[in-house]
């Protein structure tokens, strides 16, 4: 194992993090807040923490598929753990527990937040808003694939971190080179993010609260800044962020082939399945409500069935209506969608809508099979053969995710919670949706649970974000012996 | 498609079924009921159409995969459907959506009924009692084996009926014929329920309610004789009935092992691991209600945690306390034990315990697969190494549990019952188990549900009961192709 690496990697992150603290820190200045100095003792922590991490550079760069994870994981863990420091400092709160779910709940993007009803979200200084914002932009696009983008190393090895942070069941390398994709990626990210920031402008709510919308759409994070999420926004300021969330779940490989006027190859079948996905619960939801009377017009119904909706498949999280209140058949809609999420490649997270596409397709080439036992066949999307490795990691992946799922409810149960709260806290962590059903339902928050669930809850948070594996594998002992 | 031999194999069931209303009529006829004449009225029209199917034997008695399947599904919806019929004739339902739900909740060995508070099982004739019982008996060992066991028929491809119809992973052959094979199982299915019966006589219930009961824990059904299930019973009662729920639940193949002294091999690791969950379950529902004050001595809590465990695990369903009203972790538990299941080759229901090891080495495979990607090693069972064909299906019978599972809430959705009770009535039918958690929790009934509602929940509980391919199989256009 190389040690020394993984030092050195993290120390630059670190770096990478003290600089991502001036956000947040020109923040409190412009609005001249008391909580701007906590984010110079957190600078000046992380900064000295990272600075003797790379004083001295590794002579042996390589990283191997082992490392990468191990990289991954605790990267991800360093970031929320120093990022978690403004929250303690400026008082906000003062558990290191619920600082760090809070920390964590923005990198991933899952905006599961412990600010509720005895704390409320809009009392936070805007510093610390923009904090939480800003790290559901970092965490959208997965920062370490960046900060190796800038470190100068061979750089040979890049591409089994890019495996291990970025979501979905297999990377494809858009150019050559993974510095060069990373880059062409990050600069749509930048692109997109900059449009919702100038759309929203217009719909008079300040540039401030634009900005945050703009980077809690962009990684699909869900901290809303305030109580009721999005229930008082204005209609325009609900349907931009609406259509966005939907353009942050899909691939950005995408858009970049579209860009190149690729667009039969941008198309592609797991996008169209998306829409298919979307449009299907829209017209569900849409029809439900307005059965069950929850909105009076059809143009309400739609509305919010919209956003619901895309805000669950992207799994933002925002809510422009208290979902929890509605029928059985959109709640169970809402949760099916849930473990849909969004199209690999995005910001978006869930187990992906490619991987249920390869599931459903293998169930029926087994089921094929089973009738014509030597007919052996490859499933295929987009004319493509799915390698069988693929296929085999997806089922891995399902396993995993049932067994983490498994016990995490196990370790919820202890709370005197209801079911449905425990159920839906651990599918909104593991899918880094937000809100769930229930006690954790949108106008809810995760502030009531014990230290323990925060930190199962966490667990699942980081899990769900870095695709089971990397979490996976920092804690299995077998990592750590030497073969 | 040899649709003369699925003709011919279904008209002997029906005639195997016309016998089987033999033990309710004379049930009747010693209890001098009124409802005996509807097993009379029901046996002729079994009988006939039985004779009807039987009349021309096929020239071609061949039977491929395909066939197997097809005739398995075939198999339990028909004796579903002509079982259901002396519900009607004796008219405790007028519903033959409910009639043919109890009818299929006794043959799949689940024991949900459609019998609750506005329609007490109290109430029911006692021939009905014991052909709701008996269907249990018939369903638990698979009766389609039995009958081709006794057909004129070549024989050569009857494994693949018995792939089909017995639960668990892989079939493994005891002895070189298939025939053979069916008739050991079928005594010592035999065996363990006579000596069951004898041990209740000792219980002070009677021949009527022990006969009963016997029948209803060798199948792992679950079907109670009166409203409270087991809640009322003498405490002797309950507990060799929830040793023999235990028994019921562990691999047949096992016995016949220990019978010709292979004691090691008998004690295979699907024992064990499932002798583990046993134990770590009883240990945490003990403490649990316990310390809830849900019991008021050790002792009691001890036997109710017990008497759950076994009868869930084993997917009896009984119920001597009700479990819904316990605290959140032993529902947790309960649920989870409602997907594990009993052993392989058992009569019980569920995911099975050897699918779960599969499924968790195969994930630790994975695992370290993605640390040394170079080392490709096959997962081994009891020194033996799985065929990468077995864990393929048991990946895709879980890829088949999820689909089947999520299409079915979403049809439950339409119910105006909570969430809780949607989700544990999928989980309950599709592992045939019974009851679940709140309105279907142990001393509730199924009767509140829908007839659509019903007609989802009897398709969930054959697709479990025949391990989910030959349901999805007979419901695929592509079956009926002609190659």
């Amino acid at each position: 194992m190389n040690y020394k690496m993984i030092r050195y990697t993290l120390g630059w992150l670190l770096l990478f993090e003290t600089a991502f603290f001036l956000i947040p820190l020109l923040t409190g200045i412009i609005y001249t807040e008391k909580a701007t100095l906590s984010f110079l003792w957190s600078m000046l922590i992380s900064g000295a923490v990272g600075a003797l991490f790379v004083i001295k550079k590794p002579k042996d760069t390589a990283l191997y598929a082992k490392e990468g994870f191990l990289i991954v994981a605790l990267s991800w863990i360093s970031l929320s753990i120093f990022g978690s420091l403004p929250f303690m400092f400026s008082g906000v709160t003062k558990s290191f527990v619920d600082a760090l779910f809070e920390t964590s709940s923005g990198f991933t993007t899952t905006g599961a937040s412990i600010f509720g009803q005895n704390n409320p979200v809009d009392m936070l200084p805007k510093c610390i808003l923009m904090w939480r914002s800003f790290t559901h932009w970092v965490g959208g696009m997965g920062v370490l694939v960046f900060v190796m983008a800038f470190l100068p190393l061979g750089g040979a090895h890049n591409i089994n971190i890019m495996k291990a942070e970025s979501p979905g069941p297999s990377v494809s390398k858009l150019v050559p080179r993974v510095k060069t994709t990373a880059l062409i990626l990050y600069v749509i990210y930048f692109a997109l993010t900059l449009i919702q920031f100038i759309l929203l402008l217009f719909g008079g709510i300040g540039v401030f609260e634009s900005l945050n919308i703009a980077f809690a759409t962009a990684g699909t994070g869900g901290f809303g800044m305030h109580g009721d999420s999005f229930a008082s926004m204005p209609s325009y300021v609900q349907i931009v962020t609406c259509v966005f969330m939907l353009l942050f779940s899909i691939n950005f490989g995408s858009y970049y082939l579209a860009i190149r006027g690729k667009f039969k190859d941008a198309f592609n079948t797991e996008i169209k399945v998306f829409i298919v996905i979307v449009l299907a619960a829209i017209a569900l939801i849409t029809a439900d409500t307005l059965i069950s009377d929850v909105f009076s017009g059809f143009g309400e119904a739609l509305k919010h069935s919209s956003f619901t909706v895309a805000s669950i498949i992207s799994t933002t999280g925002f809510a422009s209506a208290d979902f929890n209140l509605w029928n059985n058949l959109s709640k169970t809609i809402i949760v099916m969608l849930m473990f849909v999420g969004a199209c690999a490649g995005s910001t978006g997270g869930g187990i992906k809508v490619s991987r249920i596409i390869i599931l459903v397709k293998g169930m029926f080439r087994e089921l094929k099979m089973s009738i014509h036992p030597r007919q052996v066949k490859k499933i295929s999307i987009d004319k493509r053969k799915v390698d069988h490795e693929v296929v085999r990691s997806v089922n891995a992946y399902i396993i995993c995710f049932i067994v983490v799922f498994a016990i995490s409810s196990l370790c919820l149960s202890f709370e005197e919670t209801d079911l449905v709260t425990n159920f839906t806290a651990v599918t909104a962590a593991m899918n880094n949706i937000g809100p769930g059903l229930s006690g954790v339902g949108p106008m809810e928050s995760f502030a009531g649970f014990t230290p323990f669930s925060k930190l199962v809850l966490t667990f699942d948070m980081l899990a769900g974000r870095l695709e089971l594996f990397p979490m996976l594998i920092l804690f299995t002992p077998q990592t750590y012996k030497k073969q």
